[in-house]
C-alpha cells in the first residue's frame, strides 16, 4: 500500500495545506466564520472518502463534524476523535512565514494547526481513503471532530451525553499527542489534567500618577507579582493548601520504570536553549512533566506596555494562571482550592477576582488492553521498532469524559514531536510524520479487528 | 484687570481647546506630525501676544518653542519653562469622552494635556496678553516650551548648554505642578527624581506548550514576578543594596513641619477608592510621597493576553519599573544600582536585559528667596490665603538641570489638583484653575520686578 501513498502524497499534502489556510481560531470571535468554513471543508472531505451520515452537528458553540461507516454491526467499532479548531497564532511577528499561509520547508509543514490538530486529523481522513483502495475497512468506524478543543471543549460533553447511542463504540482513537522521536516511537498512556484561571487585581479606582501617589498606595502589579510568587515555595512546591492531597504517589518501582524512557537533560536543555532545568525538588525532568502537578503563569498584563515611558500606577493588573493536574486530582477540586486560596491571600488594599476558564481531568490509559496492543503492533510494523509507553504532560480533557460518559478507553496514537512548537510561533509538522501516520493507522484497525474477532 | 479676563475667558478657553485637539503624544512615533503641529500652533500664539524672536528651535528630537520680550536690559528677567507634549492617552476605552476631543463638563476641561501641561502653559500665554492690556510687562520675559518632557527631556539639556547666553535670566518660572485644593493654595518646594527602566526576562528560546514543558523549565513570567517581589522586603523597604545610602534624613523638627500640611488619610483613601493606605513602614503618607524614595512597576506584559485560554509558557516577559528619588540620590547612581542588582538576582535559567529609559534628579527649591516670596504673595492676593510650601512626589527633572547648567533656582507656581487624573484616563483641568492661573501670574511678575528693583 506504500505505493498508493507515495503516488498520492503530493495531493494529500495539498489538501491539508488548503485546510490549514482557513484560520479556525476558536478563542477569538473574529475568526468565527473561518471556524465554520474549516468545518465545512472537513465535511466535504468526509463525503469524498465514503463516510456516511455525514453532518455538522450543531452545538451551543461550534459544530461537531461527524461521519461513520458501519460495514457490519457484528464487527467492533472504533470512534475517532480530533479537533479542527486551532490555537491563536499571535505573536504574529515571531512567525518566519504567516501562520495561515502554510509552506513546506525542510520537509516540514509550517502553519498554525499543522500538527495540533488539523494535520493529525487529516491523517485519519486519508487513512480511510487508503483502506478503501486496499480491501475496504476491517471494522466499523465513527469519526467525530470538534471545534472547541482549544477553548475547553465546553459543548462536547453535552453532545456526547445526548448522543450515547449514535456514538456507541468499543474504543476511542485519538491522534492529538506526540512521540519521543521519529526513530523512537512511543504512545502516551498518561495525561495531565488542567485548571485554568484568569485573575484580576484591582487597587486604586483609576490609574494614578506614580510621582504623586507612588509609595503610598498598593500597586496592583506589584501586589499581583507578590501573590504569584507566593504560590511556590523555595523548593518549587505549590503552596496552595491541600493541593497535593489527592496526588497519586508512585512506588519506587513505578518511578524507576518511568525514568527508563529515553531522555537526556542535556538534549532537553539544548532543544529549548536553556542552561538549566528547573522544577520541583526531588523529581527528575520526566517526573516533573509526567507525574507531578504544576502551576504556570500563561500570561500577565497591566499598566503601560507601549513604547517609551509612562509613570503610571495602574488601577488593575491581570494574569492567566493554569495548573496541570495528575491522577487523582480533579479539575473541580483544584479549581475551587485555587480560587479560595488566591482570594484569601489578597492583601488589604486590593480586591481580587478569579474567573475559571476551563478544566480537564488527568487520566492514565491501560497498556494491557487489546486496543493498546493493536496500536503498539501497528507502530512496530511501520517504524520497525516497538513503541515505548510514556506519560506526557499535556492535557486532553475529553479522555476522562469519554471514560465516564461512554465507558470507553482511549488509545493516544499521536505522531507529533515535542519540537513541533504547537501553541507557539512557527508550529510545524513533519511530512514524514504526516505520511507515517497515514501508513500506521490502517494497521491499527486491522490489528484491532483481528484481535477482537479472534 | 479681572474684567478683561472675564470678558475674554470664553475665547481663552476656545483657544486652549483648539490646542488640546492636537494629539501631541511624544512617546509614540505615529503622532510625530501632530507634535509638530502643536508646536506651530503655540508659535503663532506667541506672536499674537507680542513675543519677539519667536522661533521653533530645532533639536535632535522635537523642536523647542521659544519667544522673548526684553523691555529693558537693566530689569530682571524671568525664564518660563513648560511643555507642549502630552502623555499617551491609552487605554482609550476608559475615557468618558475622547482624549483629543476636549469638552468642558461641570466646569472642568476634559482632554489629554488639559492640565499636564498644555493648560498650564497656555495660562502663561494669556497672562502675557492680559499684561499687554494693563500697562505692559514689569520685567523681561523669556518663554521656552519643549516637546519631550513626557519622554525624558533628552534634548533639552543639550539645547540649554548650547544657548546659555540666549537663556540668561534671574529665575525660572514653571507651572507644571499642583496645589492642595482650590481653597488651599500651595507651592511645591521639593520634587522627587526618577530612574525608569524597561526589563526583559528571557527563558526558553521559544514559546512552549505548558502541558509538555510546564514544571520542568523556568517560566519567565513567574521568574519576573519573583524578581519584582524581591525588590521590597516585608516592611516595604527597597532591597537594592546601597539604595538608601544617600537619602537625606530629615530631623524630627523637619518631619513635624512637613506633617503639618493639611492631609487626611481618610480623604486620601476615599479619593482613590482604597480601604487602606500602604507603603514603607515608619512613615506617614505625606512622608512616603514627599521625602522617601519608592519603586513601582508601571507596566508588565508577557505570554498570552488575549481572549480565552492559551496554555503557553512564554519565552519572554517584560516590565517597566521606575523609582522616585529624593535628595541626595542621583539618577545616575540609582540607575546603576538598579541595573546591577536586577541582573545579579536573575536566577540561572533566564537571561535579563535592563534598558534605562530616562532619569531626573530630585530637588528642593528655597522658600526664602525673593522669587518664592513673589509667588507666595501673588497667590495670597488672588486666593485670599497664604500658600503652604509642600514637597510633592512628582518629578520635573529639568529643575535640577536648570540649577546646574544655568545656576538658576526655580519657582513651581502650579495650579493643578491631585484629582486632575494627569497621566490617566479622563485627565481634566478646572476652568477655575485655568483662569486663576492667568490672574495670578501677572502678580508674580510685578512682585518679583518690584522686589529685585527695590
Amino acid at each position: 500500500m506504500a505505493s498508493f501513498l507515495q503516488q498520492n502524497q503530493e495531493r494529500f499534502l495539498t489538501e491539508l495545506l488548503d485546510w490549514l489556510r482557513i484560520p479556525s481560531v476558536s478563542a477569538d470571535p473574529k475568526f468565527h466564520g473561518d471556524v465554520l468554513r474549516a468545518a465545512e471543508y472537513l465535511k466535504a472531505r468526509f463525503l469524498e472518502v465514503g463516510l456516511e451520515n455525514v453532518e455538522l452537528c450543531p452545538t451551543a458553540g461550534n459544530p461537531i463534524v461527524y461521519g461513520e461507516k458501519i460495514i457490519d454491526p457484528a464487527l467492533p467499532t472504533v470512534l475517532v476523535y480530533g479537533h479542527y479548531d486551532v490555537q491563536p497564532a499571535d505573536p504574529y511577528e515571531l512567525w518566519d512565514s504567516p501562520p495561515f499561509e502554510p509552506v513546506i520547508k525542510d520537509e516540514k509543514i509550517y502553519a498554525r494547526g499543522a500538527c495540533d490538530d488539523k494535520g493529525q486529523v487529516y491523517m485519519h481522513v486519508k487513512a480511510l481513503e487508503m483502506m478503501n483502495q486496499d480491501g475496504g475497512l476491517p471494522c466499523n468506524i465513527k469519526v467525530m471532530i470538534e471545534g472547541e478543543e482549544e477553548i475547553g471543549s465546553n459543548n462536547l460533553g453535552i453532545f456526547v451525553r445526548a448522543n450515547k447511542e449514535k456514538l456507541k463504540a468499543d474504543v476511542i482513537l485519538i491522534s492529538d499527542t506526540g512521540m519521543l522521536a521519529n526513530d523512537e516511537p512511543s504512545i502516551e498512556v498518561g495525561l495531565r489534567g488542567l485548571s485554568y484561571h484568569e485573575v484580576e487585581v484591582t487597587g486604586p479606582n483609576r490609574d494614578l500618577h506614580s510621582g504623586l501617589y507612588g509609595g503610598a498606595v498598593a500597586n496592583p502589579i506589584n501586589v499581583l507579582c507578590k501573590m504569584i510568587t507566593s504560590l511556590h515555595d523555595e523548593n518549587n512546591h505549590i503552596t496552595i493548601p491541600e493541593f497535593y492531597n489527592n496526588v497519586a504517589v508512585l512506588t519506587d518501582e513505578e518511578r524507576a520504570e518511568l525514568n527508563r524512557v529515553p531522555h537526556s537533560d542535556d538534549e532537553f536543555k539544548k532543544s529549548i536553549g536553556l542552561p538549566d532545568t528547573y522544577g520541583e525538588q526531588g523529581y527528575t525532568t520526566v517526573e516533573r512533566i509526567g507525574i507531578r502537578p504544576t502551576l504556570d503563569v500563561n500570561g500577565i498584563w497591566g499598566g503601560y506596555t507601549g513604547e517609551g515611558a509612562k509613570t503610571v500606577i495602574a488601577s488593575k493588573a491581570y494574569a492567566k494562571i493554569s495548573m496541570r493536574l495528575v491522577p487523582n486530582q480533579t479539575s473541580e477540586e483544584i479549581t475551587q482550592l485555587f480560587q479560595q486560596h488566591f482570594e484569601r491571600i489578597a492583601p488589604s488594599g486590593v480586591t481580587v477576582k478569579v474567573k475559571p476558564h476551563h478544566g480537564g481531568e488527568p487520566v492514565v490509559t491501560p497498556t494491557d488492553s487489546v486496543a493498546y496492543k493493536a496500536a503498539a503492533d501497528a507502530m512496530e510494523t511501520t517504524f520497525g521498532k516497538r513503541p515505548i509507553p510514556t506519560r506526557g504532560g499535556g492535557s486532553i480533557p475529553i479522555v476522562a469524559m469519554f471514560k465516564s460518559e461512554l465507558g470507553l478507553d482511549t488509545v493516544l496514537l499521536g505522531f507529533g514531536l515535542d519540537s513541533d512548537a504547537i501553541h507557539s510561533p512557527n508550529e510545524h509538522y513533519g511530512v514524514f510524520n504526516f505520511l507515517k501516520g497515514i501508513e500506521t493507522i490502517p494497521h491499527f484497525y486491522r490489528n484491532y479487528a483481528a484481535a477482537v474477532k479472534g
